[in-house]
């Protein structure tokens, strides 16, 4: 099969918040080191599409404040493929910036949008499931890329599927919410996949969809597009502001989905979105004891019968535990978190918290 | 009741290893803001005794490294009062060292012996517990005040009593060493005393005792008290190294009750060894979840389903804690403990394997 590459876009928000204190709206998830190897979330990220799409067609999304440490992580990026956010708009201004870009130069090309803090182990087959995804892609489908469960999680929303199209490729009928853990058990016994918000269209089909859903928003982003060589600041001064702060999920994919547009490609490669440290403990290689040590090579960590728990060690103290299970430890500079490990998708709620009495360590 | 004041001896050795990471061998337990007021344990226990011995008369015996920070802790106390141990020889050279001390000038006079880092809330009841337990020392006994337990605690020694002497005062059969659950439920139901540690005696009484079973301990110390005045340096520089290694209990009080000469005073006046951070939980305040926080008022505490949790901030950063109940965390400027609260005893261990590691922060 002849095969084009593709672009891929890299929308990089988001501050991680059920990974605080390690991951900062400062120093958000997916710039630190998590992946229990020398790369960050993003570099590994960049890594595994570099298949599928080379460097100077990839595009990554990102607010003014994450910038620099982006360009730092990326060298071999040109300076010109991050794209700047004045502020945060969600995912659809995110996304459709990147396709609207896109179009300018290549009306019909495919790009692919992939977050920049999901662990993908298996890249081959990774690849081969956006090739497969890209094919759909080219006959004028919207893609998102289905993860078959391996259990009933809550944390993720679902994708009921219809009909069998070419190949492995399957009508999305719809778009389920994060479900209750019944429901969650239903939902995979019946076959429907985990929504992994990972994206593959042509950019004309995509912005099509937006122009019929969110007019409003589809010119905003096309006229940013059109100023982006003469006029780029002040258009983005203007207009960005004014944009519709919706997810591309609710904004274009679920419509989509009702006009039979959207269909999915199974992937089976070991996708985890790694939310909170409950999800990074199980990613990670734990020890005899099934206790997982995520460090900086500074901090010590002195274990005496402590089991099934993660330890981050990232203030150069001395994290000493004692006779505890499931837990998770967070140690940085400013702020310890002690956190029993079922209750890590909790840890928001602190930073709610936290960012309700105006404390910076958030 | 004509009523002569007491010699307070006051032994400030030892670093509260359980208590670690806020006691350190450089920092130890006593000197620490750990009664909720704004006085140290040292300085408490100097306080609870001002009605039983003027300042004037009472002696502290520390290590030299620790010798400054007692003379700043209590600025009242002449710096004469502060014996200076060069290494530490354990509590008969120590308390036996002050007693040869206070022999010289007053042969028949009555000392107690009074460790620094006990918490007595209830001055007034220990107040007149020590008067009669300094009558009955000046009838010749050595007396060891007991205190009622409150429970079967395996963490202390007993006393079995036998006859009973004048007024409270009861003859002391055997000293017994700390005992498992069961037996210390059999202690309790048949009316054993806890040995707290808490001497009472003449001087003369007592070096006469120990000349009996200690001569050669006996006659180093009588040695450095006569060169304390001329050549206490040169003395202690000779003789203290090669004084015998051994608690008062081993030493002297054993063999004097096997001679009958030992009585104990039952004492009711909510005696606590803050051996341990649970144990510290207990005396302390808990809010409305049964949690102690511990502070300096530096350090912010972000609690959320958390309960009978023992907190003690001292680095200054947040410590936040999420859905966890009976643990303890102690967060230290080199070092954060995490343990669950009824192995707070077993600190001692991990601080045991740092030592053995040659970690510095113990």
């Amino acid at each position: 099969m002849m095969w084009r590459m593709l672009h891929a876009v890299i929308p990089a928000g988001g501050s991680g918040t059920r990974l605080w204190p390690l991951s900062r709206a400062t120093n958000p998830k997916f710039l630190h080191l998590l992946t229990g190897t020398q790369e960050t979330l993003l570099q590994a990220t960049v890594a595994r599409l570099a298949a599928v799409s080379p460097l100077a067609d990839t595009l990554v999304v990102t607010g003014a404040v994450h910038a620099e440490a982006v360009a730092l992580q990326l060298p071999g990026l040109p300076p010109g493929n991050i794209l700047i956010e004045p502020s945060p708009r969600d995912s659809c201004a995110a996304i459709g910036l990147a396709a609207a870009l896109i179009a300018r130069k290549e009306p019909r090309a495919v790009m692919g949008s992939f977050a920049a803090d999901h662990l993908i182990p298996d890249v081959d087959r990774l690849t081969a499931v956006l090739e497969q995804a890209q094919a759909a892609a080219e006959q004028g489908l919207l893609i998102t890329v289905g993860i078959t469960p391996t259990g009933p999680e809550t944390g993720y929303g679902y994708l009921r599927c219809g009909e069998a199209l070419d190949g492995p490729v399957r009508r999305v009928v719809e778009f389920e919410e994060k479900p209750s853990s019944e429901v969650a058990q239903r939902y995979v016994d019946e076959g429907y996949l985990w929504n992994a918000g990972m994206f593959v269209w042509r950019v004309d089909v995509f912005l099509a969809e937006l122009a019929r859903q969110q007019p409003e928003l589809h010119a905003g982003l096309l006229a940013i597009a059109a100023a982006w060589d003469t006029g780029r600041d002040a258009a983005m001064a203007e207009i960005w502001p004014t944009l519709k702060k919706i997810s591309v999920d609710f904004a274009v994919m679920e419509g989509a989905a009702r006009a039979g547009l959207v269909a999915t490609v199974p992937g089976d490669f070991g996708w985890t979105d790694i939310g909170d440290f409950h999800a990074l403990g199980q990613v990670l290689e734990a020890d005899e004891h099934g206790n997982v040590q995520l460090g900086d090579g500074k901090g010590d960590v002195l274990l005496d019968e402590v089991a099934h728990s993660v330890i981050v060690p990232r203030s150069g103290r001395l994290v000493a535990v004692l006779g505890l299970e499931d837990v998770v430890i967070v140690d940085t500079p400013d702020a310890v978190l002690v956190c029993r490990r079922d209750r890590a998708q909790d840890v928001k709620r602190l930073v709610d918290e936290l960012k309700g009495r105006g404390d910076e360590r958030v």
